[in-house]
């Protein structure tokens, strides 16, 4: 039994249901959720899209409910890919009722109530293919995945709907994997091999205020990795009579190799490592855990400045999908998958609500407008699962070591765990925006959106508008009752030098704590708060020891990170020098890709007419000057296929 | 039945036998390959390494003799690891009798003999553990490659030796052959996965001046790659009952994609490739077959302009170890295989008796010092398998995707197809330094070493003498009985911009044809030819397309491409860039390295004191400046495990 403590958050986040986002930038890929994705998702998972790899995911909870006969196809966490969707759905009606979609939700949780068995157990995997072999591989067998990733629809689905029925799906497959799983007697000590259970619980938790999924989640993070003395996957395998995975993966991809307090560094699959860090937050924050902060603290250091693209990808090695070691950044064959962006953004958002500091904040936003965003199409019907910061289709549709580098976008995925990944995250969006505490606002993405706050009984409603991220301006409206005395924290981001405030016209100096500008008076109706952040093209550099990048830049503007294409650049952009002294052009093109600004550069390149075939020479061909264009990284890959680099040579002065 | 017509060859090399090397680079790596090399392999062969992977090689030999019970060890080509190091011992013999490795090489023969069998078939793999399935894979089971170095091996002991007994076995086997593979009736018209029994055949042929060994050569040669309407790869598959090569190659590996005379691109597995191109110049000579001849020309333009590295490494995917696409040569997953370079010297060691052009020699030269030397350490126990120009063993030890890249030499291999591909190239090397014909030497290569040529039935000797490759100076010393007219062709190294002859002290002007410099006057007894070769360092840049290399320069100095060494510069190798526009320093340093000439430039780095611990900065961080030490290629990892690399930044004017 815990002592529940003081939790470690200094705010809370504002959810997605109390945020109505109206956005130039933001509005048309809502929209892609409620009118393409979330129909086109609902295709794939029951198998109606011509041309794409088999989803089988529908037909897996059918087979399981008795209501067909046959086996189950896919993945072992196949089920995750309709939990997902669930998850989306929900945010999308909490936005906005949708009788239709809100039937078919219905309709599917009556289905996972039959494929539920008697005891709780769920899995069609499992329950079609092998029910002799339940929980008898925790480390490679997904069954506390799937769990997770259906508490956290349910979650969504109750707040949305306040329906219980999925919530009591949930209640008795938790009270099922308790009697399985735990440290009493009989009980077998064992945790997921990807984690994600964790942060369901404390979902749950938070909604139901039920100890005991605290108590789950705390047992599953703190028995990971231990002696007791056998590694609990060492143990299982010696049980199991079957073969093992045949990988031979070490315990570090599965980030069991250390007891978690004992972790220094991300290693192994990305995505497990930083859904694991972030239910290790939640469950700190709960329990007013400094050295478990600590530990989250270590972790992301190592992480952000050691092992992340400057998209916010992570992941360098597509072997294992995983972390290696530090400044190991290839851009050609990085693997970067989009659900380890948007597992960052999960694990900032949690960080930044306990540490009120805005590196969590820049980080989450370097996901969600790059290395997030990129894995979907502006159509929102092609994917990447692999999000590279060099592509060169010629190497990369031949050479086996970039394998999983795509050229192109794609449909679906056998392993389909991106695509819905990205549009629960586009469909809670607004969750990320603010934060609160009894005296705060925090606006941590401007993205335009109304929201309302509760501060000494009072509401106090925000509308906030901006041109972000093309421009730099952001203006607040409050409404409010009665004046009242608070704080408005406003997000300066890491990649702006000057910024200014304005209320009611008249500048005003705010004090920054921890890059939070802390707009603190009475506020009364009609308060209008203008921010004007500085938006230049910057010349981004590596740290030296980032081999690959060195003589090479990127460009940002604003919370975008940008990239050249083939289409605008002509092939071998390699080729190109860019003068990094200049002034660059930035301009809205509002028919380029949706409307984007594009930076323009003055550059270098090799004279083609002067170069012969040879492949080496001691002539120095001469170069000639030339116009590049480039184009935010997310927005890559919209126009056929073809040559991409977001580190461009310099020239060096 | 072939009719015979004139060849196409200008010259013809002058055999090993009949070249005494003496030569102060040269010398060392020949005392190794007597000395330690040849004992070495045999310790491997007979698994008596310590610590080594082992081989099995002698033991396979004694139990399809019947001398031992058991089962075949190793790979499926296992047998050709001794054909290879017989062949090695066979040319040590040739130049110096050595009672002890003759007795050991009788006494290996006659095990050979032991285990071929009554109808003439020799290979230890099929006879020991899978006598039903001979000659039913030929696309993957490497028999008749095996036979190849075998009929190389034989052929060497007996010009060393005169010896008939191991020529007996391989007359034997290649009836055997005949009788088994063919275009007649009842006999399979398959031909080997791995190409090498064609240049072997011819080898045959021109001892034995027996027609059915090139009418055999022809057969595989033509036949390769042909539908009769069927794929010969298919109708095996298909006769075959077993399961295929699980890996599905496709028919390009092998280069059986296309008849060989519609082949254009260097395809596939690049040892293979370069063997069968070997063959079928060899061929295309004896039978004046101008068709095949531009054929191999065409090979030749694509592998050295499209498709080799710096080095004279090809085959830039590890994956297949194969060529891939023009222009993809990445540096860190470079496969460049020592057998693949060496295979590159045999091709082009026969082009250019064709071809007299010194294109063909500067290749062979190229690989010769760079990327086959640098297969083997200087204490020739130590050997790399895959030969990368740029190694960052941080990363070359973790990532998957650089498996196949060592940061240390290793002692043998389990596939140890290079180590004794090096020994009998370094035992051959006096075959590759001249050439003649009636009326004219060439001079290839400027190896100390004496020889003897009969021109006008007078016997012509020369000794040769130079400090090359680390001076340019070549001296010739003519001694013969009557003056005699006759044409001394010195070739001029494609890296030679200023080149100076002398005759009896005296300048002379010669004519250059195709990149030899032809001398021709009435030369008498004591003549001396005094060359002069410019050997300044030289800037190297890539084409533009080859995008790895982009905005970086190589360094050469004469035959010799450099590296940078993390032992003489610091680690990060990637962050120097040097000025291009110096006078470079270079100095034999005779403690280093067993003596290299290095070279000393000047360079920037960054300041590693101003360097902050993230990532991605917009601040410029200051350079210092640095002098940096580069070392010839074939030097590298003889200090330890340390970074390495060829490709360098240069400092953009």
């Amino acid at each position: 039994m815990i002592e529940m403590k003081q939790r470690l958050a200094k705010m809370d986040p504002v959810s997605h249901k109390n945020v109505k986002i109206n956005d130039s930038f933001w509005n048309p890929w809502k929209g892609l959720v409620k009118e393409s994705i979330i129909p086109y998702q609902w295709d794939a998972l029951n198998d109606r899209i011509p041309g794409a790899d088999p989803s089988h995911t529908i037909e897996n909870f059918e087979i399981a409910a008795g209501r067909k006969e046959g086996k189950h196809y896919g993945m072992v966490f196949q089920d995750s890919d309709l939990y997902k969707w669930m998850e989306t759905v929900a945010y999308s009606l909490s936005i906005e009722k949708d009788e239709k979609w809100e039937k078919i939700l219905d309709e599917v949780i009556e289905l996972i109530q039959e494929a539920q068995e008697e005891d709780g157990y769920l899995n069609t995997y499992f329950s079609v293919n092998r029910p002799d072999k339940k929980w008898t591989n925790l480390k490679d067998d997904h069954e506390l995945y799937c769990a997770g990733h259906l508490i956290e629809a349910a979650v969504a689905y109750y707040e949305a709907t306040g329906k219980m029925a999925i919530m009591e799906v949930v209640s008795k497959l938790v009270d099922h994997i308790r009697t399985v799983l735990g440290d009493g007697e009989g009980q077998k000590r064992g945790y997921p091999g990807h984690p994600e259970i964790e942060l369901a619980l404390m979902k749950l938790y938070k909604i139901t205020k039920e100890q005991k999924y605290i108590d789950l989640c705390q047992f599953f993070i703190e028995e990971r990795g231990k002696r007791n003395p056998v590694h609990y996957y060492d143990r299982e395998l010696e049980e199991r009579s079957g073969p093992d995975n045949p990988s031979g993966r070490t315990y570090d991809y599965y980030q069991a190799h250390l007891p978690v307090r004992e972790q220094a560094t991300a290693e192994g699959h990305a995505v497990r490592a930083t859904y694991l860090y972030s239910g290790m937050i939640d469950l700190a924050n709960e329990l007013n855990d400094h050295e478990m902060l600590e530990v989250c603290r270590t972790l992301w250091e190592n992480t952000v400045n050691k092992r992340m693209y400057i998209t916010a990808g992570i992941g360098s090695s597509a072997y294992e999908e995983r972390f290696t070691v530090d400044y190991d950044l290839p851009n050609d064959r990085a693997y970067t998958e989009t659900c380890a962006a948007i597992a960052l953004i999960m694990w900032s958002h949690r960080m930044v609500q306990i540490e009120a500091d805005h590196q969590y904040t820049d980080v989450l936003e370097r996901a969600l407008y790059n290395g997030a965003l990129s894995g979907i199409s502006l159509d929102g019907k092609g994917y990447f699962y692999v999000n590279p910061l060099e592509v060169w289709p010629h190497t990369a549709n031949c050479r086996h070591d970039m394998g999983t580098v795509k050229s192109t976008r794609q449909q679906w995925f056998g392993c389909a765990c991106c695509p819905p990944n990205i549009a629960r995250l586009l469909a809670s969006l607004g969750q990320y925006i603010y934060s609160a505490n009894n005296s705060e606002i925090y606006v941590h993405l401007f993205i335009g959106s109304k929201t309302s706050f509760v501060i000494d009984n009072q509401e106090i409603n925000i509308n906030q508008t901006s041109h972000y991220p093309w421009l730099g301006d952001v203006k607040f409206e409050l409404s409010l009752d009665k004046p009242t005395e608070f704080s408005v924290a406003i997000r300066i981001p890491g990649w702006c030098n000057k910024v200014k405030f304005q209320v009611n016209g008249q500048e005003m100096e705010a004090p920054v704590v921890k890059g939070y500008a802390k707009l603190e008076k009475e506020w009364k109706n009609g308060d209008v708060v203008e921010v004007l952040f500085d938006m230049p093209v910057e010349v981004v550099r590596s740290h030296p020891e980032v081999r690959v990048n060195a003589g090479k830049v990127a460009l940002q503007r604003g919370p975008l990170v940008y990239c050249m294409e083939e289409a605008d650049n002509g092939a071998n952009l390699q080729d190109i020098r860019i003068f990094t002294n200049q002034i660059f052009q930035a301009a809205f093109e509002p028919d380029l890709l949706k409307g984007v600004t594009t930076i323009k550069a003055k550059a270098l390149a090799t004279d083609k007419t002067k170069v012969k075939n040879q492949l080496y020479t001691t002539e120095v061909v001469p170069v000639v000057e030339k116009e590049v264009k480039a184009i935010p990284y997310y927005a890559w890959s919209n126009r056929g296929e073809n040559e991409m680099t977001v580190w461009i040579r310099e020239v060096e002065k």
